[in-house]
């Protein structure tokens, strides 16, 4: 199930309780992990799965009992109620030094849990290094001028949180020093070439959907 | 596949690009539609299922050659770049008197697509009685006080479009005259009786989880 990558006590992998991946990249991402924090019942799937988690984190009430006692020594049960559990397991990743933090599984299911685990990546990069890695792509939360890995025809979405002006180059439907209306008006945009830059003092989530 | 309730021509169903529903309501609202408008693609999964749809509306570049023939007499391209292939269906409706529009299959796939489609809601709902139906339950955008049939224990989220205060009633955590910081923030509340009431006179999106 796992290579592991060697453990710098940088870096986790945090499989959270939406769909479990189907796409080869976070699946991969997934058997590299060098640590693996599952959200709550995520735990259930991902050992269903053959895997082994480092550490299971949230309310701890959707842990299998039979994988409560097998894996007794790595829950870390917290029951504060104004957090959801991705939200708990990225606090437990950053008191641990953890700030390289690959969130999967993040989407599918409820999409009131999809869209708001999509809109708390502003909040995490405050304090992490996060990506989310989902079947259909990635989500990157900046906060200043960032110039992304890219390739012609690549669909790129902006989605804007806090109202800022945005600018960016190398993208088919350029946005100019422009506050978007609506926070999702920076949809379905497409890269032109090997690389595209996104310039905000503002909070924005980048997402590019995997080529074919 | 479809008993077809009798066409007033106030109504519409639209069948959206994202995941076919696999829930029993929102394939009851397809059952019993009495005009349905698949958006592009989305006319093949329907049609393969056993559907047969009253028009097809998009870009039209999805569906497949034998769909294109066999149902050439209800084809309507809209080429126009602006909109996706959702928003191109609403208009057509609206057009053409049919302001009671539920939308299925608009969430799922591509989060960006599932994120913008949840978004509009809050601009259809400005000429349209609109409703959205997924697997996981309903949203319904609001601009004015509104109260909602519901159960003790629901999970309801709310999603606030454009800063404006709100207020609910008969909800665990109340929210009293007061601007989410997020659009978001609203989220993972609970009905705590047979109704709730959402009162804005901003736009907001009301998501109502199905029960167990």
């Amino acid at each position: 199930m796992r290579s592991g990558k060697r453990d710098d006590g940088s870096t986790a992998i945090i499989v959270a309780n939406g769909n479990y991946p189907r796409h080869p990249l976070p699946l991969s991402v997934i058997e590299q992990a060098p640590y693996i924090v599952c959200c709550d019942g995520a735990a259930n799937h991902f050992i269903e799965a053959g895997g082994s988690p480092d550490a299971i984190v949230g309310d701890c009430d959707s842990i299998s009992f039979e994988n409560r006692i097998r894996f007794a020594d790595r829950i870390f049960p917290d029951g504060e109620q104004e957090s959801n559990d991705l939200t708990k397991s990225v606090r437990f990743c950053l008191e641990r030094g953890r700030k390289n933090i690959v969130i999967v599984a993040g989407t599918g299911l409820r999409e009131d849990h999809t869209l708001g685990n999509i809109s708390l990546l502003a909040d995490y990069q405050v304090e992490a290094n996060v990506k989310m890695i989902t079947d259909y792509g990635i989500f990157t939360p900046i906060r200043s001028r960032t110039t992304f890995h890219s390739f012609a025809g690549e669909q790129v979405s902006l989605f804007s949180i806090d109202r800022k002006p945005i600018t960016t180059t190398g993208l088919k439907y350029p946005i100019v020093n422009r506050v978007l209306d609506n926070w999702w008006q920076g949809t379905l945009n497409e890269s032109l070439g090997d690389s595209f830059t996104v310039d905000s003092c503002g909070k924005v989530i980048v997402f590019q959907v995997f080529g074919c």
